[in-house]
């Protein structure tokens, strides 16, 4: 291994640490110092890279002292215990909230295909993992839940002909890491779609509904969901007098506009997309157009009423809305033309939630300008976009303090990717009439992040683990008789620990005891055993002095414990 | 696509078909149907391949008439929501049975740098699935969740030099896959491991009680726990003679046992590996011993007392009794002298569970005779193993009724692994001094398998869903009042559905709640509406006529609800 190597595994090594230190809430002192030898070793970094002529000049040398990298591949991380409560607690809330709809849940490979994947994803493929040819099928990990989705209803149309599911499961994508932010290569989807043939507007209006109630849940604060039609948005574009073949591209530099001036954007449909100027400008009277469902009926007194598409996409909205109003979310909505969403397959209503929590340092929580993206994925990257390929062994360079962690939860519908399949399965290369779907990705990964500041913010500490009770002996070990003990309690369900030595040392069992936040302490005493006695001491702290406890019959303590538990 | 082609990926659908029936508990005739069709499919590829002259003799007609093949990769594949919900019972069962013992949960990426899996599996590492070289880290998917636990501990040991920690994940082998015996590429693992220095026998009591309480709570019928110790085998292989360099592949043979006669083995020490003839005489003495912990009293008295390796192996077991004695759990256990397990890295105590569930047909679910292999992973292959390379598109041809599920979980103590990271990333390529570790893996997709063949027994349906309540109409839609009613049982926490249509035939609502086994339904008549009142009729069944229900008051139906649920 190379110094610069060394050093790369030693910083990586130190990251690794400071989050550690930072997930457990560590002493400032601690946290400081871990910060000093974290800055210290990217300066050796920097002069040994300058010294070495880059990291790859003594690769040559590498076979004779190789040492292996003791870190996770790059944009992946490990999760540690503390980490893991919370990221149980966000799973479990969304759950609770899915079932509440009548969601059910399904598992699809974490690999496809790859041609299941291929043409999905537009110029995005890039960023597809790829598993090497090793003698039989070609796969690659999968990029989303929403294709695999798709193909499992194309696969089982006729058992499921509708379903309402959910899925919380890993998706890959070979992106830009900002660790800290929540953008990773490795990261978790939380999908909740409803597919099947009904009424217009009812399933849309319930997944809005699923996707209010998830973000209450979560107690993210306040957010707004950001709301438009696909077929509004088409009929703006006709109207203005847009070629068919420019829609795509003009409608992914309206859906910047949350981040971008006008001026910048309208730069960019003329200069770069070769827009006339006066259609640009006619785009630009109605995107910037927001409000409530009021806004519909002034555009029904533009020539928008005119379209057919647009006609269309009003009805559906003002439809959504007496929906929304039934449910008691229509006051959480901000129609917003300007809200184009990057993928292709949406057919029909389109959504996106802010929260203030989720946008970058100096922007306003104001929907209009609040950071955006694909939240069911990876906060954007921050502008200049670097998008260097990645070396291994490298440090990444990006400022992630000027990263917002982007849109909090997204979705819409879309009625033909389904039937894409089944077409593209039955030969004929074209669309089969599939099954209609309209569902919401919430951005757990960004979610994670907000909760974790808040938890710091209010000084709170995520318990690791869930233990209601550390059997103790103070003086003699009296391992068996502790053992036994514990076996009592672990027979009456309740959730027990001791120390794994023959003669513990008292402080030593207070201490974790303290550390792990364990509420009641069962100590032992020779004297007391010999009269059937334990001693419950409830919120042991490290004052070992601090009261003696409560004496309590040893036959009687499982129900003693329950009682007060 | 060829025809070949198109053939398989019809069995492939049908298949897929039949398992979605037998998971539901179709009816019989569906079934038969389903399995004649497959027989079918499967005579014209037998046919079809003789003309083709070879799957893939027709390659260069393919991209004229492309047709995508709708299937997940081999050896992988979806789960139904009825499935699902039976994976979940499982994992919540063993999470809980794991929480009681104060164990927490981490989590790392699904690939690794390659380097870090590199020399850790022995021969089976030409399973692992490598991820395509892009650019960057060479990276495979973790084969387990043993080594990646012990890359964590060997980076993060100062923050936990001891740990509790449980791991329910995927991971990745590409072996021959046998589907229904729940022997894939892609499946679960199911770790509960405990790292630290302790005094001895102490954690490995509390993991064997783990697992004992695991398996009881699970449900799976009777188990016994084989155990054995790696220090008494390497003093039986040293009293014997074997020659040290033979030790590894001797311990392997003797492995078998639980699947060969004695005769076979002893052919396979002699002839294959070239043991001395009365050396594997000596060995067969010693590991047709079973028993209880008497055993040890009764090994005392050969000359195996006199070996240091087996006397520290027998002093360890006679203490490890004492203590699963005092958990209650020493009659689950089966002394197995020639239980040696698979992997390199054990260096202690080695236990494996089997049960009569888990056997193959046919053999005895005596411990001694019962299938057997790695637990944590995939059932054994049927003898003759079947291992040619697969090709794409081929139908798998092994008789899946000849394999058991084998043993049902297993572990055992290894103190070098964590060590052995540490070593190699300080470069002195030697073990260091690391974390002792002790484990155990449940077997979760034998353990699946099991549970869902007594669930078909008893007929048992798993529900796909946990909703309580739906809500619907008689004679007008009512859409909007069913919607309030629904928003409301919402609020109050009520997991409740209605159906998504403006107007729902009365029949397909109360089928809907017949299919998902709803437990109540709440009725609204356009003349009750008006009063303030709706019916609610517990467990609809399809006869529509059967009680009209009880009529509530609307402001009191959540209240209601809830104190009957």
């Amino acid at each position: 291994m190379s110094d610069l190597e060394t050093i790369n595994a030693s910083i990586a090594q130190a990251n690794e640490h400071l989050r550690t230190l930072q997930a457990q809430k560590a002493d400032a002192a601690l946290l400081t110092e871990a910060k000093k030898k974290l800055g210290e070793l990217k300066k050796h970094l920097a002069a040994a890279s300058g010294a070495a002529g880059g990291p790859r000049a003594d690769a040559g040398k590498k076979a004779a002292t190789h040492r292996m990298a003791l870190k996770t591949p790059k944009g992946t991380r490990d999760w540690s215990p503390a980490e893991m409560s919370l990221r149980e607690h966000i799973f479990s809330t969304l759950t609770r909230v899915f079932k509440q709809h009548g969601g059910c849940t399904i598992d699809t490979p974490v690999f496809e295909l790859r041609e299941i994947l291929a043409g999905k994803y537009g110029e995005d493929s890039k960023l597809i993992y790829d598993l090497q040819d090793q003698g039989g099928e070609i796969c690659s990990l999968r990029y989303d839940l929403t294709v695999p989705f798709a193909r499992f209803l194309a696969m089982n149309g006729s058992t499921y002909p509708s379903i309402k599911r959910y899925h919380i499961a890993k998706v890959y994508r070979r992106d830009q890491p900002a660790m800290t932010k929540g953008r990773m290569r490795e990261f978790y989807q939380c999908d909740f779609d409803i597919a099947g043939q009904f009424d217009p507007m009812v399933p849309d209006a319930e997944v809005i509904s699923v996707l209010c109630e998830a973000l209450t849940a979560l107690e993210i604060g306040e957010f707004t969901v950001k709301i438009n039609h696909r077929k509004i948005l088409d009929g703006i574009f006709e109207v203005c007098g847009v070629p068919t073949d420019k829609v795509r591209s003009i409608s992914s530099a309206v859906d910047k506009l949350d981040k971008l001036p006008w001026a910048d954007v309208k730069k960019e449909m003329t200069e770069e997309k070769g827009l006339a100027e006066e259609v640009a400008d006619r785009i630009g009277e109605y995107v910037k157009l927001k409000g409530g469902v009021e806004l519909i009926a002034k555009l029904r007194e533009t020539p928008l009423s005119k379209n057919a598409s647009a006609k269309a996409g009003m009805d559906d909205m003002e439809l959504l809305f007496t929906y929304l109003k039934v449910f008691g979310v229509d006051q959480k909505m901000s129609l917003d033309m300007s809200l184009a969403r990057g993928l292709d397959y949406y057919t029909g209503v389109i959504y996106e939630a802010v929260c203030e929590a989720s946008a970058p340092p100096g922007f306003s929580p104001n929907p209009a300008v609040a950071g955006s993206g694909d939240p069911a994925s990876n906060p954007p990257p921050p502008k200049p976009a670097k998008k260097a390929a990645p070396k291994p062994g490298e440090e990444e360079e990006i400022d992630e303090s000027q990263i917002g962690v982007g849109s909090i939860a997204a979705g819409g519908r879309y009625d033909e990717l389904v039937g894409m399949f089944a077409g593209a399965a039955s030969g004929a290369g074209k669309k089969e009439k599939g099954i209609p779907c309209v569902g919401v990705s919430v951005g757990v990964e960004r979610v994670f992040s907000i909760l974790l500041a808040k938890m710091k913010e209010q000084e709170k500490a995520a318990r690791s683990k869930e233990t209601d009770v550390y059997v103790m002996s103070l003086g003699d070990g009296m391992l068996v008789e502790r053992m036994s003990v514990v076996k009592k309690l672990w027979d009456a369900g309740i959730k027990t620990e001791f120390m794994y030595k023959a003669k513990p040392k008292p402080r030593a069992q207070f201490e974790y005891c303290d550390k792990e936040q364990i509420p009641y302490a069962v100590i032992l005493g020779p004297d007391e055993w010999k009269e059937g006695l334990v001693r419950v001491k409830p919120q042991v702290g490290k004052d070992e002095a601090a009261g003696e406890g409560e004496k309590v019959e040893l036959d009687k303590l499982a129900a003693w414990l329950k009682e007060r538990m």
